[in-house]
């Protein structure tokens, strides 16, 4: 019978994305996860039988975490907007500022791990299925949020939307720490929202 | 003496990013480069005497492959707009579709191996240091093809713009790549570019 300690298998996943952000995808072992966990030998093989299923069960951990995070987000904003507590209504450039600051700094670790994932997917067709299937989810997602923040950017646009946050993200997370200033963040999240919500016609200053 | 065979240094460079797309950072040894380059036990450490400065030679070399490719685009663009030859002038965000594109595509080793070396930059400070100047680079460079352009994207969001774009890239070379359309390339050209050059004020959309 498989083991499931649900404390300890997320342990071992918790571990799992510390490890990829410090040591990259190659330094994600069984026995390397055991160590960081404190747990015996052994431990790591009995929740995921292959290497592969520990990267995949890193990637949906972060998934999950990073989904409960904008669900709290919108309820936040959404609450805002409804109880008549609010100054200025928070725009999604605003959310989208917020978001990007506390996942290029607080839990970078977190953002480090997926990224070195999205690399080790390209070379392991198992991961990058399990990265797409996760990919559809937060499509889904993203599109629930929309609806309950009331906004109105076109559904055929929340592609381009997403692509372009996990790649501001990716910029955010790899720069060098003290340049990732409030100033930088805003003007990226500004011009992602303003771009996508923007009928397609040539801009000021696109000539 | 230290080698100065241009030829040769140039190949053991170029058989690193190919290692660094295959393998990952990781994977990038004196040995392997060898190997790939075909050439014979010894040579990569003749000319780069550490592991470190094989891996920001790489980088050098792609930042100038890249400007190289950035130049020509340039001027093609420039030449259109002067010649009269052309219909619909060119905008950025034509430029930079086609420059997605065939990044994502044709040139996606080149990319991969840039990314890679992103994440193990957050691992080594030397590295680091040596992206952040040729980032440096790149934004007088960006700012030099503006100007050429005649665009009036103002200066203070040139390095959003060189984020966002960068961040674009690193989406569309770990997507599956049939997932890579021209639609949705342009569409984020078109976000980021328009984005950009739109006065801050909440649009249509964003509520």
């Amino acid at each position: 019978m498989p083991p499931t300690n649900p404390a300890r298998r997320q342990a071992l996943t918790d571990a799992a994305i510390e490890l990829l952000a410090s040591s990259g995808a190659h330094g994600l072992t069984h026995r390397a996860v055991e160590k960081q966990a404190d747990l015996p030998p052994g431990t790591a093989s009995n929740y995921f039988r292959s290497r592969e299923a520990l990267l995949i069960a890193a990637a949906e951990r972060i998934a999950e975490l990073h989904h409960a995070d904008t669900d709290r987000a919108t309820d936040r904003a959404t609450d805002r907007a409804t109880d008549g507590s609010a100054g200025q209504p928070t725009t999604l450039a605003d959310l989208w500022t917020e978001s990007l600051l506390t996942a290029a700094t607080t839990l970078r670790t977190r953002y480090l791990a997926i990224f070195e994932l999205q690399l080790e997917a390209t070379r392991r067709p198992a991961l990058a299925s399990a990265l797409a299937d996760l990919q559809d989810t937060s499509s889904q997602i993203t599109a629930a949020h929309h609806d309950k923040l009331g906004l109105t950017i076109a559904r055929e646009k929340i592609p381009a939307l997403i692509a372009l946050y996990g790649g501001a993200l990716f910029t955010l997370v790899t720069a060098p720490p003290d340049s990732v200033t409030r100033d930088l963040v805003r003007h990226m999240a500004q011009a992602m929202v303003h771009g996508c919500a923007t009928p397609r016609h040539p801009a000021e200053g696109e000539r």
